[in-house]
């Protein structure tokens, strides 16, 4: 599907990554979105911060690729080399330059932060070179030509790399007149799995069009569908897949592009004008901190809870004693209580509450680890489920705070239907 | 630092890895457990499912290495190439092998699953291969010498290949005769950056003895320092270096190892039979959720606030309506009073309450986007700071909630000295 005239290699630098301290995702990040334009990268190579070694990858592969892009290795610290071999490979010195320091000094200014030597030393870079501007970070980057290969050296730091993609993109669809992205159509699900849609699309749609490349990236807590096509013309038949795809998974699926649970939910509760509380135990607080990281969330969220004990299930949301010493803090009841307790404080229009049992330890023949009680909804209407999401506590929580999420958005969108995992994650 | 006369070399193949729609951490898992012996991996290459493409990077490899791991390219699918490659290269034929084959049907049988043609696949391997066990998958891992290089094919699944593992670390041991691990401290800090460290050590030590490989990974919020050594006889310079370290860096070191700021608290907690209560607007559940994350934290933490809106902050913590008016929710006066409110109404030992900017709408001159007050300490003695943090959001919740949990930790420990980030993020 990619344009094999434009060679692409990139070249990792890291002890940390060589060492296994640190999963490499740049080098996804980076080929993800070089896939927007219908660039593919057909080789990478990893070496540590060696300078003899950096400089004889660099050399080869600058010999075979029309852009080599370089990730890391541009930090402060005596680690960071890049600058160093890209201006020793390309025979030119090493200098300050301008633009950098301008920058440094910005960026410094703006966190009331000193200019250190340490930091100085990122504005040394190869004479000759092209700054490429980093919007968040203190590295720039830079570019220069070896022979016929474009080099852009760009930062380790993921999120500084992200913002720093953009500007690449748009200087390789003008470096190779692809205005035009490539059309790729991201749909956001949750409560499915990877393979469980795969097997789905084949067994319902076994004439899957070859123009749309079908794509999946199972996440933590969404999984999101890619639905990718190289040319204009392809459209109808992507919007057709879109349509079977929507027909086939319907509720499970969230929204498109990077839409989180979190973000749909505050959106439905703004056009409402409502709010939403949240009484959590074993999720401990991640309902909130997954809806507050979304900017403006103080519309639709305006107070959680976070009971972890019993007696703070009793003191801060009224629940009633006796019934967490008859039928224990992981029941229907409990969480019943939780919601409407949280409700009734708040102020608010609806409640998500949920009471489990995140292990490692705390479980029982009855209620084993991964054991949860749910309870959402309005004060008209509280709904509750029992499930059992038996995977590593933090997994854990991270699933069930979707999950909570996830039955605000069908109750908000007046979904009846149950979802797929009401009946795979069935609690005994 | 590690042992340079055994060179190995990694090629993982896959082209989900290539187009980034998989993040390979394969490879970090690969090195770590090679670490162990104190075997370090210093180059690795990563290419899609292309034959030719394969059999050059295998060729060029194997001559340059003593061991070279490759992973993926396994299964039973058409692009599968791993045993054709090496057989090709190895000038040798393809073959059915009754070790894998035998492999095969027990695992198939064990499952109820009928043989079929995919999966006998898998059985066919170069002629004169070693066959590496697979534990839990079907496919077999097989071993073949080219020229003076160890050539190891692991699968891709990231399971198989972590139970797959075990078996090449006891070959590769006694291979070396080295059964004894590298030995290497990490300590956990908060509140410096990578670079400040770095200046900080170069200033300090300017002798740093080689035999003590200094290393550096910054997280947000935690920064990691690292004092690798490949021999026994440099321990008491390894422990002499993490003493002058100590020094240098003091109460900024919250343990060794893995140690997170949270659990350190918790930990602390527990020692005391104490509890924390936390009251929080700008971070909005993440201190309490980085609390609960930590397995058994129910002993240490009961009850969290996240009273988002003004008016919630007076209808659960008690703060006075009339100094959220005159003072705002981002004030002293506020977060002293949400400190308090959340003691009295958890009955816990100690609070921290926090109220600021998180952007990027919000902010105004006078309390510019990431200004926040920070309130923390026990009813005896509560603290308070403002702080400015500008940075984008979702970081700015991550760094705040660690300095909460930081400042609880100084005062459970009875430190009084300021951390470095108070005057570096100090409020105009």
């Amino acid at each position: 599907m990619s344009d094999s005239d434009f060679k692409v290699q990139l070249l990792l630098t890291g002890n940390e990554i060589m060492s296994g301290d640190t999963v490499d995702s740049n080098s996804a990040m980076i080929a993800q979105r070089l896939g927007e334009l219908a660039i593919g990268v057909y080789r990478k190579v990893t070496v540590g911060d060696d300078v003899e070694l950096l400089k004889k990858e660099l050399t080869a592969m600058a010999t075979d690729a029309d852009l080599l892009i370089m990730n890391g290795g541009l930090g402060p610290t005596v680690d960071d080399l890049t600058a160093e071999i890209l201006a020793a490979v390309a025979g030119v010195e090493i200098e300050e330059h301008p633009t950098a320091v301008a920058h440094l000094e910005a960026w410094c200014g703006k966190r009331n932060l000193e200019l250190n030597a340490a930091n100085r030393k990122q504005a040394m870079l190869p004479a000759g070179c092209t700054i490429v501007d980093n919007p968040i970070g203190s590295a720039v980057g830079f570019e220069l030509t070896l022979g016929n290969c474009r080099v852009i050296c760009t930062p380790g730091v993921p999120s500084e790399l992200a913002a720093m993609l953009d500007g690449i993109l748009d200087s390789l669809a003008q470096q190779l007149q692809r205005p035009v992205e490539r059309n790729i159509l991201r749909l956001q699900t949750f409560g499915l799995g990877e393979s469980t849609a795969q097997q789905m699309i084949s067994d319902a749609l076994p004439q899957w069009p070859d123009e749309v490349d079908l794509g999946f990236r199972a996440g933590a807590p969404q999984m999101e569908i890619k639905l990718s096509i190289d040319s204009a013309s392809a459209l109808p038949t992507q919007q057709r897949c879109r349509e079977q795809i929507d027909a086939l998974f319907g509720d499970h699926i969230i929204g498109e592009g990077d839409t989180l649970l979190a973000q749909r939910v505050l959106e439905l509760l703004q056009q409402r004008g409502q709010t939403l509380t949240t009484a959590e135990s074993c999720t401990g607080g991640l309902i909130a901190s997954m809806l507050t990281r979304i900017p403006g969330s103080s519309q639709g969220f305006h107070a959680g809870f976070v009971t972890y004990a019993n007696d703070i299930k009793h003191a801060l949301l009224g629940v009633d004693e006796e019934v967490l010493e008859q039928q224990g803090a992981v029941s229907e009841e409990v969480v019943l209580q939780m919601a409407r307790g949280a409700m009734q404080r708040s102020n608010a229009d609806y409640a998500v509450a949920v009471s489990g049992v995140a292990g490692p330890d705390g479980g029982s023949a009855e209620k084993p680890v991964g054991t949860v009680w749910l309870a959402w909804g309005s004060r008209d209407k509280l709904r509750t489920r029992c499930l059992c999401w038996p995977v590593e506590r933090s997994l854990f929580q991270t699933m069930i705070a979707a999950a909570a999420l996830d039955m605000i958005r069908r109750t908000l969108l007046g979904i009846d239907e149950e979802p797929r995992y009401f009946s795979q994650r069935r609690a005994r």
